[in-house]
């Protein structure tokens, strides 16, 4: 069960003006696409659950955020909105209760001046043994380090881009380690988020994660999960972190739009304490939430 | 003026039996490929002038070690090679003098066990004036280490992958400061590579390039050149260099597979002298070559 919108774009101006279903199953991009030959877009994941598509507005406004790091032109957040609905709306109706919607937006054409977009809809995996049990985690280095956004902005730390041939090749080397999932750390030995994750802490009664400042995504999921934390009396926080303290954490989680809260259960091969009943109380909200 | 190729694989297998000449302006590409969606893929690019593609065998095997460091199937060079001289030849046959064939090997549809790939050729620009009176460069930093193809080889560092939203975004910093191009640095401060070309350095009677440990591209048209060279009397050699041996050098290029010899006439703003008469030899060695 799948669903794609395809943005339609005005090729005199570049505009977006609107969107159409089309069929997933069949071809809707030349070969010459520079998402398909460069990596050179970006894209954000929601989720869908029992009709609603969750966080849309903070998914808008970091889709803006990328294109102007890479000097994409401004996406149109209505039409974009209507599309993502749309495809919300249609994998809702073919019966979809947990679902992901990605939304794409390219450099369009090499050689051209006209983006690409799609929105696709599709059924999600059932991730409730990820949720309760947990994954092993790697630490991994990206590389870089945590100043890299400030001294070198062309290396695109914290957009979110199509070139994910690193976050993939990461997750292969987690599994050649007999692990699930990685966190990345710094070249400089600061913690910075998953492949496709952010990294949450619990010291007592505060919830930590990484500041955004290190090159890494603004986590949507985090940023909901705070607002119900503080809510429920939580203190948050964003921070600088070390391996260190993910060690001495009374639990970690790596938090996504799609798998929602996962528990670390392992770090580096070593088995540390889950939170179980944090994690199902986060899971929950986040499942419960209808925007 | 452009031709497609698509590579047929066999689904129960994943291998290549073959492949067949398609539209390259009809959609190609599901939305869930892997290459439009995570930038996981490889790829080559290789001149044809003359009715001859260059340096098939060196991109071939160059696309073989990509394809090893990203755990993607090993590509049927038979099949390659022969879909590559039929898009060099199809385009020979529409009258293109100078032309690109790029080929591309994605990991295929999310969720999906067989790869997507095709060739696609197309007229190459008129590269004159960049070959004969060059470019301005500006030094970026890469952010890496030099030594993080032995630290952390997940990063792909050397690996020629679809995931080139960085690339892009330096030529984009590179126009900014009022340049044409951009030679990597590590953050360690060696020199690396263009985004898309090697580097060259000529010391009297000696060219270097700098050592491919260090987590960057063997250049095939460089190779060509250090060939053609040795025969000529130059030393050639392969070196740890810094932003103070470009400085020092007789001259400068970047060397590309299309674009091909590009003497660098200025670094960081500094003007700096262009040898036109090797330049021009050097490009025509290229150009000449038969295969």
């Amino acid at each position: 069960m799948s669903v794609v919108a395809l943005i339609d774009f005005d090729p005199a101006t570049g505009e977006a003006t609107g969107f159409h279903l089309g069929d997933a199953e069949e071809p809707q991009l030349l070969v010459t696409d520079l998402a398909a030959t460069r990596g050179d877009g970006i894209f954000e994941t929601a989720s869908l659950a029992h009709g609603h598509v969750h966080a849309l507005e903070a998914h808008l406004a970091r889709l803006a955020q990328s294109a102007a790091m890479l000097q994409l032109p401004e996406p149109d957040p209505a039409v974009w909105r209507a599309a993502v609905e749309a495809v919300g709306e249609a994998l809702t109706a073919q019966g979809v209760d947990e679902g992901a919607v990605k939304f794409v937006l390219t450099r369009g054409v090499e050689g051209g001046s006209t983006p690409t977009g799609w929105v696709y809809g599709t059924a999600s995996p059932d991730f409730s043994r990820e949720r309760t049990e947990g994954v092993r985690i790697v630490l991994l280095d990206r590389g870089y380090r945590h100043d890299v956004p400030q001294t070198a902005p062309w290396l695109l730390a914290g957009a979110k881009t199509l070139s994910y041939a690193v976050n993939r090749a990461a997750l292969r080397e987690a599994a050649r380690r007999g692990a699930e999932d990685v966190l990345f750390t710094s070249s400089d030995g600061y913690l910075l988020e998953g492949p496709t994750s952010t990294l949450l802490l619990r010291h007592g009664r505060r919830l930590v994660t990484p500041r955004v400042d290190l090159g890494i995504l603004a986590g949507t999921t985090q940023a909901d999960l705070f607002t119900w934390a503080e809510a429920e009396g939580y203190e948050t926080g964003y921070e600088l972190l070390t391996p260190a303290d993910l060690a001495s954490a009374d639990a970690a989680w790596l938090v996504s739009s799609v798998r929602h809260v996962a528990p670390v259960r392992a770090v580096d091969g070593v088995a540390r304490a889950v939170d179980r009943e944090l994690s199902d109380r986060l899971n929950a909200a986040l499942l419960a939430r209808v925007r």
